[in-house]
């Protein structure tokens, strides 16, 4: 028994396939603390999305600042840190407001990630600690994943959801997915596509004065729900452009 | 499915016959963190074993210090802080020394836990940031439990730690355990037996000279493994006693 409970998690299919991407952290423990539980279970991908200077820098130059931190890569938008993943997982305590995109608990969530990762990127978003994630960042998300907490007391330390949400998805039982995920587009394809119909709209009369930003958040919710394969984003793209051609051509 | 992702975590039976045993904890962020978590997933009872006094002075007088903090009980050795539980669980990342208690995973240790829950208490054991827990505390565990990481970087983080054996003792299929567990005796009874048997051991010449610490350990780590149950205990207690007293009377 002690040599299978001494036994380190396996190299598991596709770990490499899932980046965390923390926005907008202010903490330089939490920082830390977040690449620590990374290291632990093994996911090694990490994003940050304009990190509170002052806190990267005291992060990453600390004494014991582990690999997973030195090699973390900067973005300077969410679309940007997310445009190779094919699935964007936002994470809420959903204690502040009703979400607009679908909500999974995090076993739910994990199941479908590591099915995911199989076939494509994804990306894990975590928010700020005060105000977790923006609303901009949630629209580029496919759905939001919750960790079951105690109503009375629901948003967690960063530091140990992140923990807590890596240990669910490094579980022994998920090592070998049951099924393989079919293949989604990025999220820069995605990206690609909402802009080009977005200007499309514009450029055509459709979007009215003063609906400009409602109208961007309802097309990209839109978007993320009907899971557009690569070769359909693809293809949705190139009519796009045909017809953006054609609306500027006039 | 909103509404069910937004149900608290229901009031799942025996949550309150779980308490959460700190070992010389000395980092007050640490304390605070492990009560964060405590609350998040609804486990109340926190006990200190001689903390860092500085950390827990820190830690309870903070802003924001959490109730379970606030409420937290104070003991001078592990077997007194575990006196009421009739199971006491290690938690160890085993990578500085081969157990000579039996070791579960996390997602094992949990079934076991929750089943007990059912019918007495339990105390899950964290040792230091530095050392872990200390072999004599060990030694008053019936098992030792794993958090399973990377061979590369076992050692995680006290208040992560806490925070993912937290969420794994509060998953959702866990609410209703299946089964119902024997009555064990509680960790007093056991301590009661066993030092009454080394008495007797002693008395009767049984231990040699310079064996002493090597048999009560022995002696312990046996009765742990046996799980007495309460009426068995009383029963061993009372015909112990009674050998005791002929032993003395010579």
């Amino acid at each position: 028994m002690t040599a299978e409970i001494r036994a380190p998690i396996a190299s598991r299919p596709n770990l490499e396939n899932l980046c965390l991407v923390l926005v907008s952290t202010r903490n330089p423990l939490n920082l830390g603390a977040a690449a620590r539980a990374m290291s632990n279970f093994g996911f090694l991908q990490l994003r940050l999305v304009h990190p509170y200077d002052r806190a990267f820098r005291e992060a990453r130059s600390a004494v014991g600042a582990s690999a997973v931190l030195q090699k973390a890569t900067e973005f300077s938008s969410v679309p940007e840190a997310v445009a190779d993943c094919s699935l964007v997982v936002g994470t809420t305590s959903l204690h502040r407001r009703a979400p607009e995109q679908p909500a999974k608990t995090l076993a739910e969530a994990a199941a479908t990630i590591t099915t995911h990762l199989t076939s494509g990127r994804c990306a894990i978003l975590f928010g700020s600690e005060k105000v977790g994630l923006p609303t901009e960042a949630l629209d580029h998300c496919h759905f939001l994943l919750r960790i079951p907490t105690r109503a009375a007391h629901p948003s967690m330390n960063l530091g140990q959801a992140v923990a807590v949400c890596l240990y669910e998805l490094a579980r022994e039982e998920r090592r070998l997915p049951k099924q393989t995920a079919a293949v989604k587009a990025t999220a820069g394809n995605l990206e690609r596509l909402t802009v080009s119909l977005l200007t499309a709209l514009e450029l055509s009369g459709y979007i009215k004065p003063g609906t400009e930003n409602a109208t961007e958040r309802k097309l990209r919710r839109l978007l993320h729900r009907i899971e557009v394969e690569p070769e359909d984003a693809e293809l949705l793209l190139g009519m796009l452009h045909q017809i953006l051609w054609k609306l500027r051509e006039r």
